[in-house]
């Protein structure tokens, strides 16, 4: 009887811990609940036709002459001048059809360049939105992953850990998984799944938004399940939805 | 009608996440729960006098000349050569008594040495041996508190963040907490606390110990709730008791 060893599934907390793990020959999915991931999943779900991850608002200032749309947030709030913030509404504006983005935010798009260059060769984008479709992705693949949450300026946050837990309740029984933070975060996700919204608002990002009296309810958006079935992914430097094997018109309702 | 601002608690979840925190004029409290913060606190309820956190075995073999115990760690095991390793059993022979101990380990003495590098100027040890005295404690000094985990290797743990989180199930109604690291710790504590040892033998850390097939049962002890009412603390480069403010002959039943 042959039995097949299952591939690793580890949990990276936030992006200050990243060198103390290999990413190499592993599918990294970079997580920023609030907002940059929700955000990019909705992008391509628009129609975007790719977008630029972009370490500082002014390095992503200057794709605005190569006919980019130019997207920038810092600190939760979207930086003057530019088209765009980090909230997924902006996102789904029909006019951003077949357009290209340059993007860059606080955590998320930080934690995508951070990835890159602790010798990541795959990365994919996670959202409540595409859970469950990522999922299915992930376990038809056969490889290490690991889930990389953006967290908030290099320190852990709730939303990140919460969806990184959500993940490894959906395809645990396909991995093994030795990492503390595996554990803690699906256990995370198990005492909160019911009151998942109720919980995220207690977080320091969530009240964040709260004081910023924004007219769109964000953190309820960010927390919707399943409604998109696409996975953007690194090609190179940009984020694409690559050669059609990660969209589906089919509707997901569970990985496992 | 006066309202009294509450301090901040926070946790840090591995000492490789200290530089983003300010640990000036606050009660650190290290934790490394799996051994050594265990042992510091058996090892004073045995009468040792005092013990210096050294951060190698070679520096610490040193000492042997200066009349000092010995106590060396490296994964999970014993250094050869030296007096004594890292379980709490070792700590709790009556010869101990009066002793000075020179004491290097994996992650618990290395966090002590890292937080003192970081500016903490009021370092306590925390174990579940003496959960409620130290948390009456905290709760009485009236000042910010951060719980520092030691982890595995800059790794977060489970058995750190799961103290982490009974010290602020006991303690946060005193204590003001913007921390999703502490929300984490402590909703992973309530889950568990009925069920602690079945978690905790799911860590990493037990799994190790598992391995090295020893005769005691350190992972049980461990995790004994409030049975020592002593404080060890830091003065200079000696973790002592004090003077005298950090013990009690008085059971402690619970801190709120």
């Amino acid at each position: 009887m042959i039995y097949k060893v299952k591939p690793n599934l580890e949990v990276i907390l936030t992006p200050s811990l990243l060198p103390l793990y290999h990413l190499q020959d592993k599918i990294v999915v970079v997580i920023d609940i609030l907002r940059a991931t929700t955000s990019i999943c909705v992008a391509f779900q628009t129609g975007v036709k790719e977008i630029i991850p972009i370490s500082t608002p002014e390095e992503c200032a200057t794709f605005k002459a190569k006919g980019f749309l130019c997207a920038a947030e810092r600190n939760a709030i979207k930086v003057e001048g530019f088209d765009m913030g980090n909230s997924p509404f902006e996102f789904s504006e029909p006019t951003l059809k077949g357009r290209s983005i340059a993007f860059t935010t606080t955590n998320g798009t930080k934690a995508i360049k951070l990835s890159q260059q602790s010798g990541a060769t795959q990365i994919v984008i996670g959202s409540f939105l595409n859970l469950n479709f990522l999922c299915k992705w992930l376990i038809s693949q056969e490889k290490e992953v690991v889930l990389l949450c953006a967290g908030w300026k290099d320190k852990v946050n709730l939303e990140d850990t919460l969806y990184a837990g959500a993940v490894i309740k959906n395809i645990k029984h396909h991995f093994q998984m030795d990492c503390d933070s595996g554990i803690m975060a699906e256990s995370l996700f198990l005492v909160s799944e019911n009151n998942l919204e109720t919980i995220v608002r207690q977080s320091s990002h969530a009240k964040r938004f709260q004081k910023l009296n924004s007219k769109t309810d964000d953190v309820k958006f960010c927390l919707q399940m399943n409604t998109i079935n696409l996975i953007p992914k690194m090609e190179g430097e940009y984020l694409t939805l690559g050669k059609g094997t990660y969209t589906s018109a089919v509707p997901v309702d569970s990985a496992s």
